[in-house]
């Protein structure tokens, strides 16, 4: 592994007329050989070259998620992967807890709620995240909860949980389900299904993976296998049992893949495996903490509360007077810049930049100039020098601990 | 529209070493601009650059489909479509009527008692379909039917519903709604969802649109529209009034697309509106004869009863002494082409080429002569100079009525 190779200069940008640097959370920048590999002859998803190309996708995507049964691939959103992890396992009556802190832990226990379960919400206010002993308490409580759902990243918010380990533990210990969904951090923030004691992680193609958006990824624990194969839902399209069958039997799937997507998403794995993916969490730390400290520098107030501060998505409070679109629409058309907004209430209150999938130095640095600027330009004293000294002496940083 | 454009030898298969010629049910062989589509920058979904794609896309599709309302575009399989048309009006103890010949009515069927509904199985034998008489007894006797669900192209072995307008006219005459699953020949054979009473069109990119796989295509009435609306399902990924409702307000999905494929989508729908609809129904008509043809000609055994026949899915009995796997795997390792096997019991005893998406007078001579001359090597005396000319007498046909 060389340690420049993920910090030079990407020369796969294509930065010109047509292509924005994109600092969402998700998509995210993509990067050139992912995109080509789209580009491939058509071929049959009931063939054996289908079935070589699942096999080897598969085969990485195992080494990634640190599992022990094979991965699982939906041609779908992350939502798709999320919801197939609460019908394969809930039912009318069983009791599930639940993060909710934001849009997405909302979403999860709605979708909870539409299988007929009862959602035991964790609430905390949008910016802060539920604590472990929060956790504690519900599961005392509720002894005969079926599982408990964590969102690791509250995208929306840019809250994240710091005690996915422990609640892998206790939530084992108590005998329910630990289902993470970790759509927008998995392989950006270390979550070993195995070690951690995790029976599902939901994730998709477009976040810290940087391939295009289409696939959503499924790792599932022995103990969740076994559990949907007792009881299996009976609708087809997110029938986990079904992919599960058809792997085994085919190495294909059962329903007909976003070919080109896979062949994208072959070709993501290689460039994860060929980091490696302790150097992949310690490049988004580092990245996520050289935007806090840039903006920080820069005289900006940062939103939410510090000790559960996501590592890839950046929020940050809007100075008096900056209007939202004003601000994110000449971001985009004289920077080329691209961020996003705040969630319901919060909209016109903060921004939030997506520090993810191979984000390096040339996109930090470029956003942070870009966003000091555009600031400076609509009236905000932003102190650019000093938020570019300390994103650099962060990114420094890297290069020796890689 | 000039009608030589679509018969023109393919200047875009890129017939080398890599790139077969895939005469499959699905996934087709796609043109190469609409491969090239999908090497677009990477955009974000929530941004005005995904609205103006999405518009275009949707505005094209209404076209195309002959409908009131807008499409709906799922990142998804067909079968996702197919299980949305379910879980979005079917309810507990609902009856369903559901045309079962082959692998996909009965998939349907059992999609249909996935949500606790009953299915009423109109039943034929493998190979031919059930008729419109069965579906008016089956209305009489059931008069509380929700809905009819009609396979219009039964993939599996090549039956195709050749009472799809008499189908809606009753239906629509019973109150119960008519929901097509047209996965395999929405595109290719003629069926305006507003003419012909028709409430749901379940289809996919991979077929007759020629798109690479990974996004689903659904057409509705306003009287399917106002149902869901009156009665919403509760889970998220196939709920359609939210992807209707989020179409209305942005211009965009509730959740995040496969970007690549909608730009792909983008462009083989330009190419449908460019050739006309009529006339691909006519080419997917003649080219479909002229595999027929050529298949009698050759000295083969054509599959399935006569009256039934698909269009687009050619289904043939495999002469005395010729074994599945030997045909099928020199047929594409020599001749670079190639084509499907029978389903269930029927492994072994037939293959089937796929005739649609872009298919053209180059695909179906390359295909008959590769056929023809692999059945001669592999000991059946073929007669391929009379193959080839019947199919050459009907493909010269076109020409003359485009």
């Amino acid at each position: 592994m060389n340690s420049f190779t993920i910090l030079k200069m990407s020369t796969h940008s294509n930065f010109g007329t047509f292509q924005k640097l994109i600092m969402l959370p998700g998509p995210t920048n993509v990067p050139i050989e992912v995109t080509e590999a789209m580009i491939s002859p058509s071929i049959g998803h009931r063939t054996s070259d289908f079935s070589s190309l699942m096999d080897k996708v598969v085969r990485k995507g195992n080494i990634l998620f640190e599992c022990d049964e094979n991965i699982v691939i939906l041609t779908a959103s992350g939502t798709a992967a999320v919801e197939a992890s609460i019908t394969n396992i809930l039912r009318k009556g069983d009791k599930a807890i639940v993060t909710v802190c934001g849009e997405f832990g909302s979403r999860v226990s709605e979708q909870i709620s539409g299988v007929g379960a009862s959602p035991i919400q964790l609430i905390a206010d949008y910016g802060d995240y539920p604590s472990l002993s929060d956790l504690e308490r519900a599961l005392e409580t509720n002894p005969d909860t079926k599982a408990v759902y964590i969102v690791t990243n509250e995208t929306s918010s840019g809250a994240m949980c710091h005690w996915l380990k422990e609640a892998g533990d206790l939530t084992s210990k108590h005998g329910a389900f630990l289902i993470a969904d970790a759509v927008s951090n998995w392989g950006a923030d270390k979550m070993p299904l195995r070690d951690y004691n995790i029976d599902f992680i939901a994730t998709c193609s477009q976040k810290s993976i940087a391939a295009p958006p289409g696939l959503a990824l499924i790792s599932i624990s022995t103990k969740y296998k076994d559990q949907i194969f007792k009881d299996t839902q009976k609708l087809h399209f997110l029938n986990l049992p079904r992919y599960i069958n058809f792997f085994d039997k085919k190495s294909q799937t059962p329903f007909t893949p976003a070919l080109p997507l896979y062949f994208a998403l072959d070709k993501a794995f290689d460039l994860m495996l060929d980091e490696g993916m302790d150097n992949r969490y310690l490049r988004h730390g580092y990245c996520g903490k050289a935007f806090y400290d840039a903006f920080e520098a820069m005289g900006l107030k940062l939103f939410g509360v510090q000790e559960v501060r996501s590592n890839t998505v950046i929020s940050v409070a809007y100075p008096d007077g900056i209007k939202d679109k004003d601000f994110r629409s000449s971001l985009e058309t004289q920077y080329g810049v691209v961020v996003a907004g705040g969630f319901g209430d919060y909209v016109g209150k903060l921004f939030r930049v997506g520090s993810l999938g191979m984000v390096n130095q040339y996109h930090v640095l470029t956003t942070i100039s870009a966003i000091g600027n555009n600031l400076r330009r609509l009236g905000f004293n932003a102190n650019l020098d000093s938020a570019l000294d300390v994103a650099m002496k962060n990114l420094t940083n890297i290069r020796s601990k890689l």
